[in-house]
């Protein structure tokens, strides 16, 4: 018989890891209970054609692209975003705005596997549509850090940069828009020689390397140097204002911005606006990122409609909890089991249980059929606080004797008294 | 613009029917938590060996089966237990026993779409592993039972078979394993003469035609006949006092037991003894169902493990919710508005919004930048309980005005007891 493996790139969480992934999953839920995001779950393997529409060509490649028994192109999300512009337009297209929807769940690319990143990933979605005002902007950036802080992370900080003051160097100079994709997705890749090379026209190669070249200073500095930088050029100018309105409300409200970088691009085409990351020291790659696309609905055949969005890479915030030992703060329970001293007793014993599982106690039944003094044994050894015996002596009284395993003490309890002698 | 569709089969569930889902996931979170089963999580994607290793061919035919980017036959699951297994000889193998595992998610088959029938749909999955006792199995139907209570569903009931019955009688008569597991496929469908036409041998034809003709009676009254019936068939008999015991067991914590069906059987082959299923009415589809499956461990490689197990399909447990008028037991929070006065107080009122959510008030900042009249009639029209105005003067004094929308009142609030104001 094979041994069975998980697939190249996916894994198994264990208890532990399920749990911690959970909490964080948990904290996100929380979060978009705080900020008024509506939960939607959508599937999970969408029509190739949805998913392709508006990603950038390295997802598209990336993608588990598949037909199913219907010879329909389907392929496995590999972000929400493009599922709720569906939404967007369709369920939701007569809903006021602002809309803010939130979803959870795992997403899929074929990515080559390597410390925080796998072919199956957890992510957290958030989507703010209808506005184009700077708080909007903040409110992705400030949510963000409100899930970072709820995880109980403290060592992180934000990246910003804005997708309009390239594209508005670039559009002035009539680069056509697919050699701007490219162009973005190259910085993106760090790769900034071929990026310039794309761009033909000297003047606006010139421009571009200057905006790359500038020296970051603080953030507000930055942002400075980046406006004057850019005079005549006037939507550039005046995204690097939206940049700087963004950059006060985010740090007014205590978000640990560490840099604004004139060359920051993400791999997602769509973007129009503010982009921004959160990375933690020691991890390359970032705990989530997003940014503004008031394109995106119209590509989706809605009516024009500014949005922004942001989304987080659960596990890997699991990951930077883990390198910064965050603890979980779950509350570890009492642990309980239930043994019948006879066979004949099982019946009473589980009707013992299903009433304290009624009253909220988790507990485990015995149901090896091992002998009292080896089920107490192993009660013992897996650290197990109470043991609940039930004996015909003390149920002929409605009784039965509860043991403490770690004082090695034990009482005989009344069962009506029995959750409230527990939880103590 | 195509207007984009789901795949056939596929869904989304918005806001309120996700808040449904969200919250049987919950329950069964916590079911697993009351019952000391701990949760893995396992990926979407696994290999296709290993999911069709045991599953039975019916099932192996509606599975999505594709090719991954590195060429290997990967399919999305169609259920949960064959990833348990390959961890419980794996990952877990060295775990002590029993061994408690419970996994959540959404799995896919390629059904015909229908009432309460979906390609994608969601499970949670109970795992017991390592105890060939009654008060196991009795411990898979009590904690399905547990669930349906806690979802607050009151018309439910449960049908119990076994297979060891029927499967003691083929098995003494020589009827060779794979046309075994054809003629309980075969019952399953009910096609029940096709199923007696497999068994060539008349005289075992002839027992097991008598085992499904048996009149059903209150489920004792049928476990007795079954029992009776059954006589000089020694595996049968003993499967017969198995069923009578774990009868007992779940009838006595209260269990509703509607019927034991002489005839009954399960589409996966791999169940050994007792099969139930929980079904309401009205509803053609089971909300839940498992069984005894001693045989499950070692086909993936391990040591002989009796184990029992018990899947729920929790979307349909929400469209029972749903027919049955169950009303979710969610509290209804306050909900709040923050608006500044003008746009300069936008910092000031996004950082008074975060001090609220740090509270653990859930609001919503206004980031249309709409006019005060204009902002507060939303919040009207959308029921908002609270609008908290930030305006100059009352924040000379470290004050907002706090507007209840449902009583036209408004008060100045100091900022540090915005909080409890808005929680009474």
């Amino acid at each position: 018989m094979p041994t069975f493996q998980t697939v190249r790139g996916m894994r198994d969480l264990l208890p532990e890891e399920a749990e911690t992934l959970n909490f964080v999953v948990s904290k996100a839920r929380e979060t978009a209970q705080l900020y008024g995001y509506r939960e939607v779950i959508t599937p999970l393997v969408e029509p190739y054609e949805l998913l392709s529409a508006k990603s950038g060509e390295e997802i598209r490649q990336r993608m588990f692209i598949f037909k199913d028994l219907g010879d329909r192109t389907v392929a496995l999300r590999p972000e929400f975003t493009a599922s709720i512009a569906r939404l967007a337009t369709t369920a939701l297209k007569t809903e006021p705005k602002p809309l803010r929807v939130f979803s959870v769940g795992s997403v899929y690319r074929y990515d080559e596997p390597q410390r925080g990143r796998y072919r199956e990933f957890w992510q957290s979605n958030f989507e703010l549509m209808g506005s184009n005002k700077p708080e909007a902007d903040a409110e992705a950036i400030l949510l963000t850090n409100s899930l970072m802080k709820a995880t109980g992370l403290d060592d992180y900080a934000f990246k910003i940069g804005h997708i309009g003051v390239i594209r508005g160097i670039l559009n002035q100079e009539n680069v056509d828009d697919k050699v701007q994709n490219v162009v973005l997705q190259l910085m993106d890749k760090k790769e900034y020689g071929k990026a310039l090379e794309l761009v033909e026209h000297e003047k606006c190669q010139t421009a571009l390397q200057g905006l790359l070249e500038l020296q970051v200073e603080t953030p507000f500095e930055t942002a400075e140097k980046i406006k004057k930088y850019v005079t005549g050029y006037d939507k550039a100018e005046a995204a690097a204002d939206n940049l700087m309105d963004i950059l006060q409300l985010v740090t007014a409200s205590g978000c640990p911005v560490k840099i604004v970088e004139p060359a920051f691009a993400r791999g997602l085409e769509y973007y129009t606006g503010i982009i921004f990351e959160v990375n933690v020291p020691d991890l390359d790659i970032a705990l989530g990122g997003g940014g503004r696309y008031d394109r995106l609905i119209e590509v989706f055949g809605g009516e024009s409609t500014p949005a922004v969005g942001v989304a987080h890479g659960l596990d890997r915030v699991a990951l930077a909890m883990q390198m910064q030992q965050t603890a979980l703060s779950t509350r570890r329970e009492k642990t309980v089991v239930v043994i019948p001293v006879k066979q004949e007793l099982k019946a009473e014993a589980l009707k013992i249980s299903q009433m304290l599982r009624e009253a909220g106690i988790s507990m485990e039944f015995e149901v090896m059929g091992r002998k009292m003094a080896k089920a107490l044994e192993d009660a013992d050894r897996r650290k197990v606080d109470y043991a609940v015996i039930v004996g015909e002596r003390e149920l002929r009284e409605n009784a039965v004797i509860v043991r403490d395993l770690a004082k090695r003490e034990q009482t005989t309890v009344e069962i009506s008294k029995l959750p409230e002698k527990i939880r103590v």
